[in-house]
C-alpha cells in the first residue's frame, strides 16, 4: 500500500516536514499549498529535495471556491486555477484537489457545476493534471461524496475524478454503501483521518480535532476496505488537523501517522472475507492477541532502601539479585513481580530484568525517540514487562510498526528479552507467556510464592501532546481497547484519564495526562516545569485488611484520607458501621458499582512513584474514579510541604 | 451588590480557594462540596476559617438526583440530604443548592415531585436550611427555569425556592419573560456564568467553557436586570467551570472574578431604565468611555542603540531626553509617539514617559499582581498610553476595578500620569486626551510634526491562562469590544488572535495567545520553555512605498518576505504586475477586503518587539490576517538561524 501524509499534519517548516515524512518512510506527501507559500524555497528546489528525500508529491491541496459561480466569477477561477497549474507543472505534480464550493457559489444547478467541471478539466488536461473533486462536509451546496461522484460522473472528463476524505463522509453519518459504485479509477485521491466522538459543530471538530485512524472512534478498516475493493491503486494518505500535532516534534508526529496507516492496512488485509481483487498491495503484520497479563513492572531507583522498604511493607517477598547483574533484584507477591534497578552505582545507566549496559547510550538511537530525553534520576517507572502469546512474533510487528528498540545484550545463557520504547519513554518488553513463572525470573533465584496477588493496573502519566500516539501505540502494538476516557479534577487542574484494557481485564493501564503548569506562568514567553506528576503500580489482593495491617506493621505511611471522605461516604453509601470504622482506621477508600465493591489504599510517593493496593470484591470494574480527587488533593498538599 | 463566588471556580486547597476569595473582596462564596470533601480540615475548622477571613458561607452545592424518583428510592435520598443538612449545621450554612434529576429520576409527575420537594422542606425546616432548586439544563425531567419555579410554587413550602443559573437558562437560548413572575423572595440563589458562543453538546460546553460575565458571548447585563426587577436580594455568585481556571493563579482568578461582577453591576445600574424597585443595592463605577487613541507606547530596552536605530529607520523624529530623567527619551511620527526607556544604566528599574523608580520595587504591590514576574531584561512591550477622556474618573475605575496601581511618582512641575497593571504585565496609563499633543510631551521638548502618521495597532501577546482574563481587562476598563477570535497557523501550532478594539478603529490591540511550547518535552513532567513570541507596534502612514525607502536607504532590514507569497497573491488577486513588482521589491504584503487595500511590511525582532507599518486604503478594517502565517513562519525561521 502506496502511504502518504499531508503536510499540515505536522509541525515546523515545509523542509522539516519532507524530511519527517521522508524519515519516518512515507512513500509520498501532499503539498499544503501554505505551507509552500510561507517557503522561502522556490517550487524547483523543493521538488528537489522531495526528490532527494524520497517522498513523491502526490496531491497538491486544496483549491477552493471554484464550481457554482456565475460566468465573471468563473473567470477568474478559472484564471487562479491556472495559476495554479503552472505551479505544479514546476514542481511535477499531476493531481491537485478540488474542494467543494463553500464561500462563493451562487449556482446550486448540476448542469452548471458539471459544465464548469469539464472545462476545468480542459484547462488541466493542457497541464497534464488531474482534479480530485472533494465534497467538503459543509460545502455550500455539495456536502456529501454521492452527489460529488454523480457530478464527476455528469461530468465525464478524463481529468476529472473524486477524491474520497474519510473525516468529511464518516463525519456527517452517511450511508456508504454508494462507495462501491464508483470505480476505483475514477477514485482519484484518497484522504483518511480518524476523529474522537464529539458533539459538536463539524467546522471546528475538523480543523481541531483529527487525529490519526486507530486514535478515534470510527471504523477505518471498514471505509479503507470499501474503498480498497472499487479498484483504487492510488496512495492512501493522511489529512489530519489537529492542534495538538501542530505544536509536537514533527519527526515522532510522522511516525505515529506511518504507524496507524501500517496497522489500518493489516486490520484491512485481516478483515477482508470478500474475493473482490484489490490493487493497494495490501501488506499484514504478524498477529498479536492481547496479553494474557503483566509479567513485571521495572522501576529503576536513586532510593533504593526507601523504595525496597515500601514494596517490603506491602507484602512483597525478595527473590534475590539478578545472577550476573548486582544492581538488579526481584521482589514477588503472588503473581506480582517487581524489578527494581539501582542507578547510582557508577557505571549503571540501563535496566531491566537481564540488561547489560553496553549499548544505552548508542549514538544509533534515532533522536525522535521517546527515549532520547528519559530522565535518569530519581525513582521511576521504566519499564513493563508482558505476557504475550508469542513474543518474537509481537517484537517483530512492534518493529514494523516503526517502534524504537530498546538496546539491550544479554549473556549468552539468559533468556532473550526485547522491547520498544512507548511513547511516554517507558520501556514495553515482551516475555512469552507460559501461564507459570516466566523463564527469566531463574536468574534471580526461585522463590514459589502462591499468594492471589497481581499487579490490578498501572496507571502512566503521558506528556500531553503524545496522548492519542500512546493510545494507538497500545492498541497496535499490544491489541489493548481503550475504554472512554475521563476528566478527573486535582487543586490543579483536569486530569485527563484513558484507561487502556485488555477485554478479560489481565492487563489495565490507565494513561494520564496532566493538565499543563507549564503555562500558569505570569510573565510573557516564560515557561516552568511546575508539579511533576507521580504514576503508580496498583496491587492486587484478595484481603485489604490484612494486607494493611502487615503494611502498618512494617511501618508504611499511607497517603491520609480526609475525614469529611468517610462522612460523605456514609452519606452516599449505606455501609456498615462497623466497615466505616475499619476503612477510616486504615486510610482505605472504598467504591461500588452494579456488580461489586472496591477497597484500596495508597502509599506515599517516592521519586515520581507510589503504589496502590486494591481489593476488589465480585466483578468490581472501575479504577475507584469518584476517590482519584482525594488522592491528588492529598498528593497536592505532600508536594506543597515538601 | 452582595458578590459570591463558587470555590470551583478557582485553583488550588479550599483554604487557597477561600484566602483567594477574601484577598480579592468577595462578600461569600459558594462551598462546591468536592472541595471540602478532598480537605484534611473538619467543616468547622472551616467555618472558622471563612470567619476569620471575612466571606460567608453562602451556599453548599450541589445536591443532586432528589426528586422524581420511587419511594425506596425517595426514602434514601432523603437520608442523604440529612445527612448533608447536618454538615451545614456545623458549618453554620443555610443554604442549600438542589439539581434538578439527571441521573436517577424515573416518576416524571410534577404531583410526585411536588410531593417530594415538599417533604424535603420539612425536613431542611428541622435544620434551618432553605433548599434552591435549580433546573439543570441536562435534567432528566426538569430542564428549564421555569418548570423548576411552576414545581417550587406548586410546592408552595416556606423552605423550598428556586435557584436561577444564566448558563443553564442562556445556554438553551429559553424565552426569559417568565423570570418576572417569580418573586425575589422565592428566589433562593442567583448563580452567573457567560460563555463563548460554542456550538457543541451543553454538558461539554458547560463544565469546560464557562468563564465570567463579560468574557463571553452572552448578555448578563439583561439578565441580571431582570432578576433584580423581581427583588431579588441575595448574593450575585459566580460559578464557572473552566478548564483554564482550574490551572490559572487562584488569586488572580478571584480578582478577574470580583472584577466581572463590579462591572456587571455598574451596567445594570446605567442600563436600568424602569422603576421598578430593586434590592440589590446596585452601585455604579465612574464612566469611561472609549479612549480617543494611543497616546505613546512604551518600549524599556537594553540594545538602546539598535531599537532607536530601528525606530529612525522607520522614519521616527527623535524629539528628546526626558528632563529629569536621562534614561528616557521619545520619539515621534506625526501622531504616533515611542517611549523608549533604557534599562542596562544601573539603578534604572522602573520607565515610563516621566517615571521615579523609588517604588518600583515596592513590597506593598500584592502578590497575585501580573507585574510580579514580569522579567525586566531585554527589550520589551512596557506600556501603553491611553488619550481618555477623563484620566481621573478612568484611573478611579480601574481601581474600583481591582487593578493594581502602577508605583510611580513624578515631580512637583510634571504631568501626573497614572496607570494600572494589564494581565499579561504591561502598563496602562491613562492621559486626558485634548486632540492636542499631550502635556507630558513638553518634558522632552518640542518637536512639531504633523505628518499623517499614528499607531495603528499594538499586538500583544498574551499568558495563555490569562486570556478570559485581558478581555474583560480591557472591556470593563477601557470600553474595548472584542471582534471574533481567530486561529492563525504557525510552524509551531495555532497562535489564538483576539482583537479589542474601539468602535472607530482608533485603538487596536489584537492579543495573541501563543501554542504552548512547553508541553512539547519529550519526556515525561519535564518543562521548557520554548520560542518566545514577539510583540508589535503597528504605524500607520499614508505612503508606504516611501516610508520603505526611507527605511531602506537608512539600512532597515525587513523579514524577507517569500517569492512564493507574490506568486499566490498574482493568483488570487487581479493585481497590476508593476505594483507586484513594488511589492515584491520592498517585502511589501498586500491584502484586501470588500473596502480597501492593506500594504505593509515587518521589521526583524529586537528583543521580543519588532514593528510593522502599514497603509490602509480606502477603509480596509482587518490586519491583513492572511498574511499573518507568512510572517510567523519568516519568524520562525529566524528564531532557528539564530
Amino acid at each position: 500500500m502506496r502511504t502518504s501524509i499531508a503536510t499540515v499534519c505536522l509541525s515546523g517548516t515545509l523542509e522539516e516536514k519532507l524530511q519527517a515524512a521522508a524519515t519516518a518512510g512515507f512513500d509520498g506527501v501532499e503539498i499544503f499549498e501554505q505551507d509552500l507559500i510561507v517557503s522561502p524555497n522556490s517550487p524547483e528546489s523543493i521538488a528537489a529535495l522531495a526528490a532527494e528525500l524520497g517522498p513523491s508529491l502526490d496531491l497538491y491541496q486544496p483549491f477552493r471556491d471554484f464550481e457554482g459561480v456565475d460566468d465573471e466569477q468563473f473567470a477568474a477561477n478559472l484564471a487562479r486555477a491556472e495559476a495554479k497549474f503552472q505551479l505544479m507543472k514546476r514542481m511535477g505534480m499531476t493531481t491537485i484537489l478540488l474542494c467543494s464550493n463553500v464561500a462563493t457559489a451562487t449556482i446550486d444547478d448540476d448542469e452548471v457545476v458539471v459544465d464548469q467541471l469539464r472545462r476545468l478539466g480542459d484547462l488541466a488536461e493542457k497541464y497534464d493534471v488531474d482534479v480530485a473533486y472533494e465534497a467538503l462536509a459543509w460545502g455550500r451546496f455539495v456536502s456529501e461524496y454521492a452527489r460529488a461522484w454523480d457530478l464527476v460522473k455528469a461530468a465525464d472528463h478524463p481529468r476529472i475524478g473524486t477524491c474520497l476524505d474519510s473525516f468529511h463522509i464518516l463525519s456527517r453519518g452517511t450511508d456508504l454503501s454508494r462507495i462501491a459504485e464508483i470505480p476505483g479509477e475514477k477514485i482519484f485521491f484518497l484522504q483518511l483521518a480518524d476523529a474522537p466522538a464529539l458533539s459538536m459543530d463539524v467546522l471546528s471538530w475538523s480543523r481541531h480535532h483529527r487525529v490519526f485512524p486507530g486514535e478515534g472512534a470510527w471504523d477505518l478498516t471498514d471505509f479503507l476496505t470499501r474503498v480498497a475493493e472499487t479498484g483504487y491503486a492510488g496512495p492512501v494518505s493522511l489529512e489530519v488537523f489537529n492542534d495538538s500535532f501542530r505544536q509536537a516534534d514533527t519527526r515522532r508526529t510522522a511516525v505515529d501517522g506511518l504507524r496507524s496507516l501500517r496497522w489500518l492496512e493489516a486490520n484491512v488485509t485481516a478483515a477482508r472475507t470478500g474475493s473482490d481483487p484489490v490493487r493497494l498491495d495490501l501488506q499484514p503484520l504478524p498477529h498479536v492477541s492481547e496479553p494474557r497479563g503483566i509479567d513485571y513492572v521495572e522501576l529503576s531507583t536513586d532510593a533504593l532502601g526507601a523504595l525496597t522498604r515500601q514494596i517490603h511493607q506491602l507484602g512483597f517477598r525478595f527473590v534475590g539479585f539478578h545472577r550476573t547483574k548486582p544492581h538488579v533484584q526481584l521482589w514477588r507477591r503472588g503473581q506480582a513481580r517487581i524489578v527494581v534497578t539501582e542507578t547510582t552505582e557508577p557505571g549503571v545507566e540501563s535496566a531491566g530484568p537481564a540488561v547489560d549496559s553496553a549499548e544505552s547510550g548508542d549514538p544509533s538511537v534515532e533522536p525522535a525517540s521517546p527515549a532520547a530525553d528519559f530522565a535518569e534520576s530519581g525513582t521511576r517507572l521504566r519499564g513493563i514487562g508482558f505476557a504475550v502469546d508469542e513474543a518474537d512474533a509481537a517484537m517483530e510487528r512492534a518493529l514494523l510498526l516503526s517502534a524504537t528498540e530498546v538496546p539491550r545484550d544479554q549473556a549468552h545463557d539468559e533468556e532473550v528479552l526485547r522491547g520498544v520504547f512507548a511513547p511516554d519513554g517507558s520501556e514495553v518488553f515482551f516475555a512469552n507467556g507460559t501461564g507459570e513463572d516466566p523463564q527469566w525470573t531463574d536468574e534471580f533465584g526461585n522463590v514459589p510464592d502462591d499468594r492471589q496477588s497481581a499487579i490490578d493496573h498501572i496507571n502512566l502519566a503521558q506528556p500531553a501532546h503524545h496522548y492519542d500516539e500512546a493510545v494507538l501505540f497500545y492498541t497496535s502494538l499490544l491489541a489493548l481497547t481503550a475504554l472512554p476516557s475521563q476528566d478527573v479534577p486535582s487543586p490543579t487542574g483536569l486530569v485527563r484519564s484513558q484507561v487502556m484494557s485488555s477485554v478479560d481485564g489481565a492487563v489495565r493501564m490507565p494513561l494520564n495526562v496532566s493538565p499543563d503548569h507549564s503555562t500558569n506562568a505570569l510573565s510573557r514567553g516564560a515557561g516552568s516545569s511546575g508539579e511533576t506528576y507521580p504514576e503508580h503500580v496498583a496491587i492486587a489482593c484478595d484481603d485489604i485488611f490484612t494486607a494493611a495491617t502487615t503494611a502498618v506493621a512494617r511501618g508504611l505511611k499511607f497517603l491520609a484520607v480526609p475525614q469529611n471522605y468517610y462522612e460523605d461516604l456514609a452519606a452516599r453509601f449505606d455501609i456498615a458501621p462497623e466497615l466505616l470504622d475499619r476503612l477510616r482506621e486504615h486510610n482505605i477508600l472504598y467504591d461500588r458499582d452494579d456488580s461489586g465493591e472496591f477497597l484500596h489504599f495508597y502509599t506515599s510517593t517516592i521519586g515520581s512513584v507510589f503504589f496502590e493496593m486494591v481489593e476488589r470484591r465480585t466483578g468490581y470494574h472501575g479504577f475507584g474514579a469518584p476517590n482519584a480527587p482525594v488522592r491528588l488533593a492529598a498528593q497536592h498538599r505532600r508536594n506543597k510541604e515538601s
